[in-house]
């Protein structure tokens, strides 16, 4: 099969486009014959720190496709499924939280290859109302955003919710959802054009991060903020919460380092929660509020699997809006 | 009748010991009689930090004692009840936090008296099998350890507790409640005195700060860290913490300033959450579980009301184990 292989310590200009050997279903696994995969930027943290650089490696961790084959034991699914993966390993149930989370792609073989093997129980039916690059890069980020918001952070309707850094993958879901679930939503950028296509997805409001926040017209304290920027922005996050507000910290693009007052946190009953991907069971839970609510990924661009590395490229420059996509096979 | 009052900005210094006129209820209002007050920390606070420190003032929020009299409009408490003080005001369900919570003695009259006028939602029937000591030390550091485990700690039977700075009234109470829950709990102290008696109370495991606690033999990672200490130990904290860890944050008698690694927090999904005392709601839950648990607060000494100043010198010194107890009228 074609695929997108990497070897070697470092980023995307060591991703190579060839051929390898098919993988085949061990008991319990199924193997996808991908139409789409997905980027998130995982797989630039993976590429620059494995365990065994000497080995060439598949990446992605975002797929959909039809299954090919069932290996012995699987019973649920079978060849001609409509599916989209779950990405994480062994991780079942919400509030379970495994040592070392395992994830597909990382260092498993991974989606940017036209077949994928994987246990049954990650293959789950493709929405129909998506198109197969919407469900490409929909499972990880979607999984994250929606742990983040309702698992982690709680929101509730009626809530003001912040976001961050709007533009990645995450955050325009958790956008979205927000908004489905009746929040009010915020949300932050460098960029005025990310800032309009915001707007225009359904912010309720639009703030620059050079604008004072707390001056912009129409601005109101939250209730929970999620943020992936850490140490750039955190200075401002404790003024604009309510009392018992939580900040969901689920990424560091500038400093990870922090400061804060344990004074002002229990006074103001604040929650600062850390988040990362999710659960299987969390993976059901978000396809059905998808379904429910009807969300479609925002792609910012499809690009052909040979040129996995030019979408990379495309992810470090940050200029995206929303998810990546790799169109594999028609 | 007599009270203990307070004038001016500063400490215990500033306490006198006479004759003040006595409360009438107000409508919707009980009068207590009462038979046994206790200290908190938060007593200082007030103390120290008054908006109008030219005006006498009764400090005090926990107390326990018989009901006198009852102004227009009560219907279910009478005269002749026995009855603990619930002392936080306007607060009715833990979820929503008021954006300043109020609390009996702080600067309303508080219970450092022989009668205090209070809501009648506030009174609630005293346990039997408490002694009027234990009960007049029980409502404020019960309440708030019992929110800090449970309902924002979200403490499971099984998980694993560490309680720093144990001594003071929440972390002995959060000790007694854990273990009641089925937690196991370990104990910091830089005193081998308290760490001695903690063992005695049911303290799984006694750490002296001095010590490197990973080393200790029978030491665990834990589900939940409750921290009244801060700054000197919280560098300490996420590498004792397991996945998806949460440290409970309540004061911070050392420094209140921490930094952090939001790349850890994360990764390892740990939260950090701040608590301050609780709401109605949970001082009915506390209620029972401390009834059907049969838990006794730890008194560490009693003093008649003329020596409140020299309760308060020994809450000042840090050497006191458990709460302390102030007796009014037999």
């Amino acid at each position: 099969m074609k695929a997108v292989v990497h070897r070697g310590l470092g980023g995307q200009e060591l991703l190579a486009y060839r051929n390898v050997p098919d993988p085949v279903p061990d008991p319990g696994e199924v193997v996808v014959h991908l139409k789409t995969a997905g980027l998130n930027h995982r797989d630039l943290f993976v590429m620059k720190d494995r365990a065994h650089p000497e080995r060439e490696w598949i990446p992605g961790s975002d797929g959909a496709g039809i299954v090919e084959a069932v290996g012995a034991g699987v019973e649920n699914v079978r060849p001609g499924d409509r599916v989209v993966i779950h990405p994480t390993l062994g991780w079942e149930r919400a509030d379970e939280i495994p040592e070392v989370p395992a994830i597909l792609g990382g260092p498993s073989a991974g989606t940017f290859a036209e077949l994928v093997a994987v246990p049954a129980a990650n293959v789950f039916a493709k929405p129909d109302f998506l198109t197969w690059e919407e469900a490409g890069v929909l499972p990880l980020s979607a999984l994250t955003a929606y742990r983040a918001l309702f698992g982690r952070g709680r929101l509730k309707p009626e809530e003001s919710l912040l976001v961050t850094g709007i533009g990645g993958g995450v955050a325009t879901y958790a956008l979205m959802m927000a908004k489905a679930a009746g929040a009010s939503v915020a949300v932050t950028s460098r960029s005025a054009d990310k800032l309009r296509k915001a707007l225009a997805l359904g912010a309720d409001l639009a703030l620059d991060n050079a604008a004072d926040w707390a001056s912009v017209p129409g601005m109101r304290k939250a209730d929970l903020i999620l943020d992936s920027v850490g140490g750039a922005l955190f200075p401002r996050f404790f003024a604009l919460l309510n009392p018992g507000g939580r900040i969901v910290s689920l990424g560091a693009s500038s400093d990870a380092r922090i400061e804060l007052s344990l004074r002002e946190l229990f006074f103001s009953q604040f929650g600062l929660i850390g988040t990362s991907m999710g659960s299987r069971e969390e993976f059901i839970e978000m396809l059905h509020f998808v379904e429910t609510h009807r969300i479609r990924p925002v792609v910012d661009s499809v690009r052909p699997l040979s040129d996995a590395a030019s979408a990379f490229d495309r992810l470090v420059s940050g200029s995206q809006f929303g998810n990546l996509a790799i169109r594999i096979s028609d």
